[in-house]
């Protein structure tokens, strides 16, 4: 046996740096201590655990926390599944509840894409980018095309889609709300390209400071950075916040006055608690009205997905954007991007049309259908403020009142007592705290470092999606005794 | 109104070169008309056209022509989209066909997945894994882990995955058959790193010529270029080849000579004519049980995939990849990248799981399976057979046995004059003729020229997977009037 062994090809040295620069805390080492106590609970070896659940309040993953599917997406899902079940038709109808329109609804989702098991087109069964575009019409009150709608495999791989298009060379800069969800500074340092961070304003409900944005790009650019586009999340991950219609006219005036790419994540659009949801796509439409010619070359990129909302059904991997005003040349460049992945699921692309399109009053799943919708939006918004409550009684926490999304993202002011441990340990003090909270509760929730914060502040990530109140319990005499010893 | 409208920040000419370089043939403009044909015959208006139908020969997509789905796999799907059928046990097995089995696989995938419409970890459900991971042991005889085996999004995305971690620098090269599936060329242009084309030897049965390899290497290396990965398909794409085990094994040593991370595309393991399939995997076990200790340092990527073989599930994209002898860093690395996308659609991981454990002989679903696969895998071969009879007696038409996988690659040789006259066009002469050929036929293939050939010869590439053979004969028609326009 040979004693010196050849080196490998590949080390930690030597393959991609920029995947190594990378930081996706999501699903990062919180996640994945979460993840062994939860496989050690399940196999009966949890017994000297603090803890007798694990809660992943760490990613809005709603089905992995009880939430039920919405039955008429899931009763049409299981005839695309088992076409052949369309010949007993009688026996759906008559013992296993399912409905006439759940059966068309099948039938004509199978119609436009032959099979859930075929290829589609890579941007996207024609039938359902028609039936998103409809769906657009209606909650703008402005023209769509399915033309300019391009199916995704989530919102996630639309994002990654459009900042390959963006990224042309190291200098390139994309302005990313901070804190923000860290799908975009990953991509960007994936893509070599540079994250032009711009503060969201905690004091106002984390809304956008124009001030703010205006600083970084002049910032930016003084260094060298060539800015193309400027990324909103609204309403906010991690924030929670929901933007006023005069920030998104605010944003799309500074896009347009600077000529940058808007990329709306708008994934929670229906997770609204405060006000009404306003597209930017709406948003842009209204100042295109009102002065005619000076916003025509926006180009404004808006994403949805399937993961989120009400319907949550994150495993399924569906998701759409729309362009808006895109040069056909670099349509046609996104066009051939996406089809070297071939398609997203097809089956994600048929939940994406049933969210655009839901029973509608008078058809006959449409009573359980929003009585399933109103059911989960209440508790949701039920358990946000019963968060919230519960954090507004904490010591050194503070938290902005729940507007959208699923996330609170408290401050906590730590003692410095803790802040010395944390340095001790080699965390970051937010990552500390966070670590103790999953070890004392099985509760795991991300660090504020995460996702950016001002320097000097602390926060963390909490979803408000575990049902129940014992878990806030949890966290509540966790932070107490936290106090109490580094008080 | 404003006259002089400001400019669009995203044009051709400067968004990402490297996504403008990238080629991806199979769903090119060929594709794209073939589309406009088929959309113009479903709205009636293809009266003028010289065909009645389109075939789609240009993509392996079974079920879009026509295959049916293995109905124990669907059954099974079906219950996991809706899971409350389940309390409905005997309407299942009395009124609808289900068996026992069917009912048994849905509890248990959804005892390990909670909720299909959960994201899963990033790396795919547990369970799953080590479902694939069992699979692996029995094929090879050699052992296999689950935690070496990561789900994916269809292969592509596997691949995706790897060419990111692989691709350092834009010195980075990656040996590559030439001819090949263009998503790893159009991968790399992506990443800005280099391909380093090998030829396959097209009089060999398409075979790899280990003296080809390192010829292409040596030069490769003599131009500044860091070679760190070879990627063998097998069975062949677009080749339809089967690899000997000796031509296997001369891949894996030379690889161990030089330090290279093999990745093996092995989607179409199943769809062999001639021969046994011999993974990668089974290969390097081997040789490493032969030559104790002067190969252990081998690191190899084998990638499957749910959309080829029998299954043909491409819509429900699903995949995996197994490593072998990588760094545990460089897989943490692999881990965080695919965790920035959340995980692989969850369905297409369960339909992982039925492909690679099947019902076995003596379960209820069995006899029906067993009589699907062979139905499907009788059916590929005869009408391979028939077309490679076919472009045997056509003039200029020279084709090798089929032996694997869903393609044909004939070699045509083409008259001066259509040479002539497609140069007058601006077309390569392959694409000349691929054009001709749908125009005139409705069928759809893919020329040579998009999956690469030595410089002088010209070839298409066509799936033998429509049914019935009337669209074979279309070709040797189309095929005899062209060489009678152009002789």
């Amino acid at each position: 046996m040979s004693t010196s062994q050849p080196r490998k090809a590949l080390s930690i040295s030597n393959c991609n740096p920029h995947v190594k620069e990378a930081q996706y805390a999501v699903r990062g080492e919180l996640a994945v201590r979460s993840e062994e106590y939860r496989a050690k609970l399940a196999n009966g070896e949890g017994k000297d655990l603090p803890f007798d659940s694990v809660i992943a309040a760490n990613i809005g993953n709603p089905q992995q926390l009880d939430q039920k599917p919405i039955t008429f997406f899931r009763q049409v899902a299981s005839l695309l599944e088992n076409p052949l079940l369309l010949e007993h038709q009688d026996v759906l109808i008559n013992n296993l509840g399912y409905k006439k329109d759940v059966i068309e609804r099948a039938q004509w989702l199978l119609s436009e894409v032959k099979s859930i098991g075929a290829y589609s087109q890579s941007q996207g069964a024609p039938g359902i980018r028609k039936s998103v575009a409809d769906f657009i019409e209606r909650r703008d009150g402005y023209p769509s095309s399915f033309t300019n709608v391009y199916l995704s495999n989530g919102a996630s791989s639309g994002v990654n889609t459009l900042l390959h298009i963006l990224c042309a060379k190291p200098e390139t800069g994309i302005l990313v709300p901070i804190p923000q969800y860290p799908l975009y500074t990953a991509s960007l340092s994936v893509l070599n390209a540079r994250c032009v961070p711009y503060y969201l304003e905690e004091s106002q409900a984390w809304g956008t400071d124009l001030q703010a944005i205006r600083d970084s790009y002049e910032k930016a650019v003084s260094e060298g950075t060539d800015v193309k586009a400027i990324v909103v999340i609204n309403p906010g991950n991690p924030t929670g916040a929901s933007l006023s219609p005069e920030d998104i006219r605010a944003v799309l005036k500074f896009a347009a006055e600077k000529g940058l790419v808007v990329m709306a994540d708008e994934v929670y659009q229906t997770n609204v608690f405060i006000g009404k949801f306003v597209s930017f796509k709406k948003a842009l439409r209204d100042l295109q009205k009102e002065e005619p010619g000076k916003y025509d070359h926006i180009e404004l990129a808006s994403l949805h997905s399937v993961s989120k909302g009400m319907v949550g059904e994150c495993g399924h991997r569906g998701g759409y954007f729309e362009l808006v005003g895109f040069d056909p040349q670099v349509a046609e460049q996104i066009y051939k991007f996406i089809s070297i992945q071939l398609c997203p699921p097809v089956i994600g692309q048929c939940i994406v049309e049933l969210m655009v399109n839901p029973p509608k009053e008078g058809e006959p799943s449409h009573e359980l259908y929003k009585k399933e919708y109103d059911g989960i939006f209440n508790a949701l918004k039920e358990r946000a403020y019963a968060l919230f409550e519960a954090f507004k009684s904490m010591e050194g926490v503070e938290c902005q009142t729940p507007a959208g999304s699923m996330y609170l993202f408290p401050t906590i002011n730590l003692p410095p007592k803790a802040l010395e441990q944390a340095k001790k340990e080699g965390r970051k003090p937010d990552e500390f705290y966070c670590f103790r909270l999953l070890d004392a509760t099985g509760i795991c929730v991300v660090p504020g470092s995460g996702f950016g914060q001002k320097e000097g502040t602390l926060h963390f990530r909490t979803t408000f999606l575990a049902p129940g109140t014992e878990w806030v319990n949890r966290i509540s005499k966790f932070h107490k005794d936290f106090f109490d010893e580094f008080r």
